[in-house]
């Protein structure tokens, strides 16, 4: 049988979803938790990777169990295994040919900015602080050039392990503004995300913002392909992953 | 001159406004703080203690400083030398007779009741967990109680040095239920607050909603002027310091 999790985790003690440099994975903590309370190694395959100190709200994950087991009672069990900062919200079982990666049909981010000048310390650890002004109607005007189907190569990292994705053209559905109480959060959806690449885009518009870049810079930057031509990358604290659609 | 500054700090890594058993106090920190910026000794006086693990969004305290200065550039200075989890918001002259504690003339708690079945992880350090069922009528309709001019020895601790206020009669302007998503906040305004008051009201209304106490039981409480006759302290991770009013 496969059985699909849904996980919300605070991503500021981690090393991200899966390993990187001897840090702690979320993805790891979950395996453990997994085979603590069904005796047996298990392996779960995650939507996406997300990066150290990224949040999500409903990471999916998948993986395959023979025996029958209540539903309820290990996700008991796993939490209690698990530190609070990490949470299994769902269990439930799926189709034969459910893929929690290969399956997913749309996915959305949201990144929060905190725009005060004083930073506030419930945001700390769940926004970026920036403290240059940023004008809600330019990052507005100049998000619309990234919606729709792109090459994103130059706004795509390559992996740790020196790999780009064969093919860099995703389709983001909508890229909105949202302001919020000290700031703003952008929503990105699309029905897929290169590595880095909401950082990323992120991290251009809010060059732009800083007067670094024109709006009109973006379609050069898109014909260019190469990562160096595009702005920093947004650190990690302000990225939370809210959704995997099937 | 005398400054009141307004500070906004994450409880979480504290051992509280005042020291208590020789963990980190955020008045500590902050008199240090003004000590390596104005090159003095700097006393601060705070409107009052919150507990070890509360947080504050408007704390409020004064200090007395003769020279002149730049109250831009201190705050700066201040928040560059102190941690995130504390920030001063603003530094403002007031007149020579104001006090932080005693000119005040109401305070506004608030405590995050999280009643979800599995836990936010973003709502772990800044919320109650409550496993058992709470309803929000019941609560709201117990909660009248406690409004008004009372003797609040009951739900009143006993400070760490074994003191009690000598006058434990204060007035609770409101105790609002506001549902909020996975939860619910509760809103207290009143002209002051004994120790632990805010937590052992809080305590007593989840007891009552857990089955332990009838909420007629509360007048009878009340009339005990027994600490030993309300409920649990509610942990501090929910409290909040919303505002101090002068």
């Amino acid at each position: 049988m496969k059985y699909k999790l849904t996980i919300a985790y605070d991503g500021t003690a981690y090393g991200g979803w899966q390993v990187q440099n001897n840090s702690t994975a979320i993805q790891t903590l979950i395996e453990h938790a997994l085979k603590t309370t069904l005796r047996q190694e298990i392996r779960i395959i995650g939507s996406g990777r997300t990066d150290a100190g990224v949040h999500a709200l409903a990471q999916v994950a998948h993986f395959t169990y023979t025996a029958p087991f209540d539903l309820f009672r290990l996700r008991l069990s796993l939490n209690a295994l698990l530190p609070e900062d990490i949470r299994i919200c769902t269990i439930e079982p799926v189709p034969e040919d459910f893929h929690a990666r290969f399956s997913a049909r749309s996915k959305e981010y949201h990144y929060h900015l905190h725009l005060d000048r004083v930073l506030d310390p419930f945001k700390r650890r769940y926004s970026a602080h920036i403290l240059h002004p940023v004008d809600l109607h330019l990052l507005e005007e100049t998000s619309r050039a990234f919606v729709g189907k792109h090459d994103f190569t130059s706004f795509a990292n390559t992996t740790e392990d020196g790999t780009a994705a064969s093919d860099a053209v995703r389709t983001l559905f909508r890229l909105d503004v949202v302001p919020e109480p000290g700031g703003c959060r952008l929503e990105f959806e699309g029905d897929g995300f290169l590595y880095k690449m909401v950082r990323n885009i992120t991290g251009t518009l809010l060059d732009v913002a800083a007067g670094n870049f024109q709006p009109d810079d973006i379609p050069k930057i898109f014909a260019a392909k190469d990562r160096r031509a595009a702005g920093r990358a947004a650190p990690p604290e302000g990225l939370f992953l809210i959704k995997v659609s099937y």
